[in-house]
């Protein structure tokens, strides 16, 4: 019983990842895309690509870190990524990702905290594959949005085409049929 | 090149399941709740009590059936479960199904329809656990928000104890732990 309670106490404290906004809108809608929502987006969207990956993948680690690798947010806030990845807010993420985790009963944590510090360091093929798949949403609410997101942020085309280039190291194929898209966005004077 | 075409459809068509809106809100939130959003929050949570589960289950199935669970409503909508179950809106969330899931390469929907009538059959263990752990967020929505669903849509306390006994078929304390609270909810007024 003690420990189940554990368990509904953690379930209650991530909806909070429900409240945490990103800076792309869901492709058709006005409002901004939440944490909680783009979390399901790329384990669904990493389950239908597995099979695309360069290296072979174990899906379901790829989908255990993809559903867990945003909880650091509930404390830390998103930032867009083009500015995100800075020691000082990675290290609040790793305490915020510790904090949730750490409301499950004694021990639990410990499997997920080192799947989060895998998908962080993105060395392995699972997590390569992880980081690759959590770059796609956003280039395609940009590329159905008139890319909203690159203009409100003044995100450049080097920009865009530099940190994205991590979908290639994951999938080499999908970040070739992307750049297409991309050079068609730079065309279109939505990417500068 | 060509599947990956399709398989990026798939992931732009799904986004419209964040714009589904179910009929609870999220703990802390004055919006309801999307089904997208829903969608993680329940694999997480299933993630964390499988091993409370009442028969093994298979957690990799479980958290695919839970992936794709909602897919119908993109089409049928959400309805509430206290109303949702007949065969007319079972069979157009299966036709909303089938369509979002044949939007993938051809041969790759087979597994997932599969998987999706196995869940809504709510036979097997790994179905009867998804379904069990499908049930947990709306009832925790509504004990830390003063009922507001069930007194919104005059759902009775008896209504809310047969529905839920589902919860039990997968893991019977965690029905035990969450009928104490029901009985909390009943005496504050808020479960009538």
């Amino acid at each position: 019983m003690e420990n189940l309670e554990k368990i509904l106490r953690f379930i209650v404290e991530i909806e909070k990842l429900k409240d945490v906004h990103r800076k792309t809108r869901p492709v058709g809608l006005s409002r901004y895309e939440n944490s909680a929502e783009h979390s399901w987006h790329v384990c669904l969207s990493a389950l239908m690509l597995y099979q695309h990956a360069d290296e072979p993948v174990d899906i379901n680690r790829v989908i255990k870190m993809l559903l867990i690798h945003d909880l650091g947010e509930i404390d830390a806030g998103d930032t867009i990524i083009y500015a995100s990845e800075t020691p000082e807010l990675k290290a609040a993420e790793a305490e915020g990702v510790k904090r949730v985790l750490g409301l499950l009963p004694e021990g639990m944590d410990t499997e997920f905290i080192t799947l989060w510090y895998e998908f962080e360091a993105g060395e392995t093929a699972d997590a390569k594959f992880a980081k690759a798949v959590d770059r796609v949403p956003p280039l395609l609410h940009n590329l159905h949005g008139d890319g909203h997101s690159w203009r409100a942020h003044d995100v450049s085309k080097a920009q865009v085409f530099s940190i994205n280039e991590r979908i290639g190291k994951g999938c080499l194929a999908l970040w070739e049929l992307l750049k297409i898209k991309l050079n068609v966005a730079v065309t279109k004077g939505w990417l500068k």
